[in-house]
């Protein structure tokens, strides 16, 4: 379940509701194309904008649109007790697993962030993703608690923020993590741009915006990466160049925000204010790279 | 009301819930030292940890136990749809202005922030608070937007996360800002180490967490900068150079919950989980640093 393509949809928010007709949509789509698991309430899935009531209901209708994809569901918030009610929920609501990156108003050290982990996984019946996503949570893992958090019951793949650019380091990185982490434990890969470059450097598994999108290029990579053909992987990967370089300069949610929209996945807006989308030069911009890579 | 100072007490958690009756406590001893207004449900009151329900009761103890003393009430929350409830709550509950930084997720635009204070200062009947704390919401304001938002209508006051050291920079930096603001629009500098300073160099207001905690202390710097003696203000800064130290190596939070802990007017663990206390031996020191500089 912790392998291959897992794909994080939108939550499409459109006039500060949840637009579920748009949501179930995307699911299906996703499972439709036979992505390997989906991740509900990433980053990408907004789940830190989202009340309790809108995350239980989103995990729900995931797992009903998904088939038999197994669901993994967000469950980030600022306090202890909070993660553990949506870890509730998103286990009622039928999750296969849940993925948990430490989010942070107060800045956390190492050992608020294991007390969170130890916490949280003593609680659940489901395997646990640890997310490190220093982008959003402002916190850095290091090695040493990569290895400590990895240790807990229920620890089944830790989701790294990206690879070095250079195969070869990429590889030497991934070796690194595998002698830190213990057998079972997988590694996936997000930062999409760095999708190839991880999965053929070893990683198991790609945690993917633009995978919970545009499924049908992500997956074409994955196989590639996954079947050995290395270079395959990477040409697919920076044919989407364009496309990284739009994630790179407005962040990777604006701009698949817009390419729902402009697909007509999803109504626009479809951010939760006080996050606006891409203004009209930058959604033309992204339109026409969607075009023109022939994107659907 | 927005000058002098502001004290922001802590909202003690213990056991995952609002310490109601030490909270209370706090207020009113704040309220028989003579601040000149009480910020509660600032980042020391933890505000982006607790639920709508404990915000609003928060606010109305706050309200209920400061006799005279206006109060002022932060609002902070990722979705605008949010910030918007706890502002009417707050207003409800009798606060007298609200303070509001732009927390984020997501990395927000100016465009995005802009907007922010724009749908909320629409909605506001009672003055507003703008708060600049870069350190937990990991958006810098530029001089622009300063300017851009404190236009808005209700802006009252500009909370800065600090001032420069130099007190000839200092003091151009503030007269910068006036240039920069409209008339009336008062200047509060934060930052505890900063208080004298930032007052010396022509700010309104200190909005501090040590006065919320320590008023005395922190009164006797803003009467003698008020009263024009700088270098007395600067001298009793110094003086509590050893809990600035404390505050620059551990955060203002945590040192402040260990100060009323260990003073009594709270019961440890005060923080919210994930947030963990200062360990023993950091513990010992800052009652030592209490002991010492005789702070009650």
């Amino acid at each position: 379940m912790f392998t291959g393509l897992s794909a994080f949809p939108l939550t499409p928010i459109h006039r500060d509701r949840v637009d579920e007709a748009a949501f179930a949509g995307l699911v299906g789509r996703l499972a439709g194309a036979g992505v390997d698991s989906i991740t509900a309430l990433g980053s990408t899935g907004s789940y830190a904008y989202l009340t309790r009531d809108e995350r239980a209901r989103v995990v729900r209708l995931a797992v009903e649109h998904a088939g038999e994809v197994p669901v993994l569901a967000g469950i980030g918030a600022l306090r202890t007790s909070h993660v553990l009610e949506f870890a509730e929920d998103a286990q009622r609501a039928g999750a296969s697993g849940v993925l948990l990156a430490p989010v942070s108003y107060q800045e956390l050290t190492p050992d608020d962030v294991y007390g969170l982990y130890e916490d949280v996984t003593r609680a659940l019946s489901v395997p646990l993703v640890v997310y490190d996503n220093p982008r959003t949570t402002h916190f850095s893992f290091t090695d040493d608690l990569y290895r400590d958090v990895a240790r807990l019951p229920g620890v089944a793949s830790l989701k790294i923020p990206g690879v070095p650019a250079d195969p070869a380091e990429a590889a030497r990185r991934v070796a690194r993590l595998r002698e830190l982490l213990p057998q079972g434990v997988t590694v996936g890969v997000s930062g999409d741009a760095f999708g190839a470059t991880g999965l053929n450097a070893g990683c198991d598994a790609w945690y993917s915006v633009v995978g919970g999108t545009l499924p049908a290029p992500a997956l074409e990579i994955v196989r590639a990466a996954r079947s050995g053909a290395a270079e395959r992987a990477e040409e697919l990967s920076a044919r989407l160049g364009p496309l990284w370089d739009l994630f790179a300069r407005h962040g990777s949610l604006r701009v698949t925000a817009a390419i729902a929209e402009h697909l007509g996945l999803v109504r626009g807006p479809s951010l939760p204010l006080p996050l606006r989308g891409l203004g009209p030069q930058d959604r033309d911009r992204v339109a026409r790279v969607v075009n023109e890579l022939g994107l659907e």
